[in-house]
């Protein structure tokens, strides 16, 4: 876990960051919706603010900023991953029919379907707008075979969903199509706006990729372990909706043939009934599959950590690249 | 109308483009959706094939082609007009809950929910990259905007839907957000894909303008006086719906007190109502609304011939424009 020094200098970049990123996408929502009907004003503005952390943008500030160039226009092109990360979350509340996110009101509950739906849409739209002219067509086209991805592994996991034949292999395909490229873009965009060699594009790349998986695992725990005080989220949801991940697939592939058996009738069986949840996480812990899937988080993490070896400099480090560094740590070691 | 041998030589010379503008996409998804899962992959062919007349391809290529340039990538820029059009096809048939469409069933009837609004954002990102690859950032631009367009479009229309107070200048803004600025933006970027000058993209971009209001003007006016068996669609759909139309608003601005009052209340009272519609209807021929809709897409289609005028040379015709002059009639003249 990071040490409290380092977080804080971590929790006050982030923070300035995404200051400069919402005055960014206010100055852009002005221009962009100027003329616009009320309602989608409305319904955009409501989408972005109050936001969450800015993770995506924060990261293509520190990557293009760690590769030598920071100026006003990169908070435009990083506030496009925003726009995209929002759209996806809009969506998703409607595929989900969920009603609560970040403690208010999806657009979804709010709006209604129609205006979630092309809301969504015109996020997704200017996003790319934004992306292909500060980004080029280089940019624009790793921007948009991530989100090509994005969905692939949506419907992967569709698949996949109750399935006890699942292997890890595939968890860790579906993460990284899910959430992995989309986050290795948002470095490689920022890298590749600050002109780096294709070395440093990589470099950046991978560590994304690397930390958008450990993330994702990390969710997948907290969905078992999570506090549901601080992470807004219930308990036990994944397995509700046959959602296959880390800590049960690890288990899977060691049970012997009674308990496989067991998670299998679990699964096949009315999931929303509290006693199953209780019987799989025993079940879970008995081969270990909590610690199991924290280990593969923490793997995960020190890989990043390695793949940013070629903006490692013997003396001074850069404070760009310390953060990242920070930002990986941070991922492994939140609670919510 | 148009005489039948221009018909047959635009059904023929469009059909062969369809026929193009469908293997470039078979060749697109082969490539694009490899190791993808296999549902992405059916609902992805399953929106796309079988089509519909693929016009909008078809304008992208006339228009590129009356500037002088057809090769294969042509095709391939055309297409992305086409997953972008079934995208919003896909995502509308979410928010209508529409079961039907072109004789089978909708995505989201077939596939539901969640793979209908995925497999939208699919083609939404694929026509996106397409577009940014093959027109460059102006292009992308262009293309965007109008997608902003017309998601804000649908957006006025939600609010002015079953609002008596509507006025025909609103109605043109919605057709021309709606429909109007992609369809314009289809013209515009195959002459921009030509490397046509700033006079000849302005003229085709006018062009589409035109014809996509007429179209929809023509639409509009299909939905009280088309023929069930050959549109598909049901009469009277768009007053059970709320939407106001051109036959609608031209009676509501000329109607005296006491029929602009009845129509206020037919408005108001159950849509539903097959007498309400009726009355409805008895009320616009009472105020030749469907007369003045008709004269309206004719005259839309004269300003969209004349747009044509810097591509009229003396002597012979060039092929492109002919055909782009045929299809103009053919909106008009169109009864499904």
């Amino acid at each position: 876990m990071s040490s409290p020094p380092i977080a804080m200098d971590l929790r006050t970049s982030a923070a300035a960051v995404a200051g400069r990123v919402e005055t960014a996408m206010c100055a852009d929502l002005e221009t962009t919706l100027a003329r616009c009907d009320p309602l989608l004003i409305e319904v955009v503005h409501y989408s972005l603010f109050p936001g969450g952390k800015r993770i995506r943008p924060l990261l293509t500030v520190l990557s293009s900023r760690c590769c030598g160039r920071d100026d006003d226009d990169l908070y435009l092109l990083a506030m496009a991953f925003e726009y995209l990360h929002v759209a996806t979350l809009v969506h998703d509340d409607v595929i989900d029919r969920a009603s609560q996110r970040r403690g208010k009101a999806t657009v979804v509950a709010r709006f209604g379907l129609t205006a979630a739906i092309l809301a969504g849409d015109w996020l997704h739209a200017r996003s790319m707008h934004l992306i292909g002219r500060l980004a080029g067509p280089q940019g624009l086209a790793i921007f948009c075979a991530a989100t090509l991805s994005m969905v692939n592994g949506e419907f992967v996991q569709l698949r996949l969903a109750g399935d006890a034949a699942t292997r890890e292999h595939q968890y860790f395909e579906v993460i990284s199509q899910k959430t992995g490229n989309l986050i290795a873009s948002t470095c490689a965009l920022g890298a590749l706006y600050a002109g780096a060699d294709e070395g440093r594009v990589q470099a950046l790349s991978a560590y994304g990729d690397l930390i958008g998986a450990a993330f994702q695992v990390v969710d997948d725990l907290l969905d078992f372990q999570g506090n549901p005080g601080s992470t807004g989220k219930k308990i036990g949801n994944d397995f509700v909706e046959g959602k296959m991940t880390l800590p049960l697939l690890h288990t899977l592939e060691r049970a012997d043939a009674a308990d496989r058996r067991a998670i299998e009738e679990l699964m096949a069986a009315d999931r929303t009934d509290p006693a199953s949840y209780r019987h799989l996480v025993a079940l879970i812990e008995r081969y270990d599959g909590f610690t199991a899937a924290a280990a593969a988080a923490r793997n995960l993490i020190d890989q990043a950590l390695a793949a940013l070896a070629p903006f490692t400099r013997p003396g001074e480090e850069d404070p760009s690249v310390r953060l990242l560094r920070d930002l990986a740590l941070y991922i492994l070691a939140r609670n919510k």
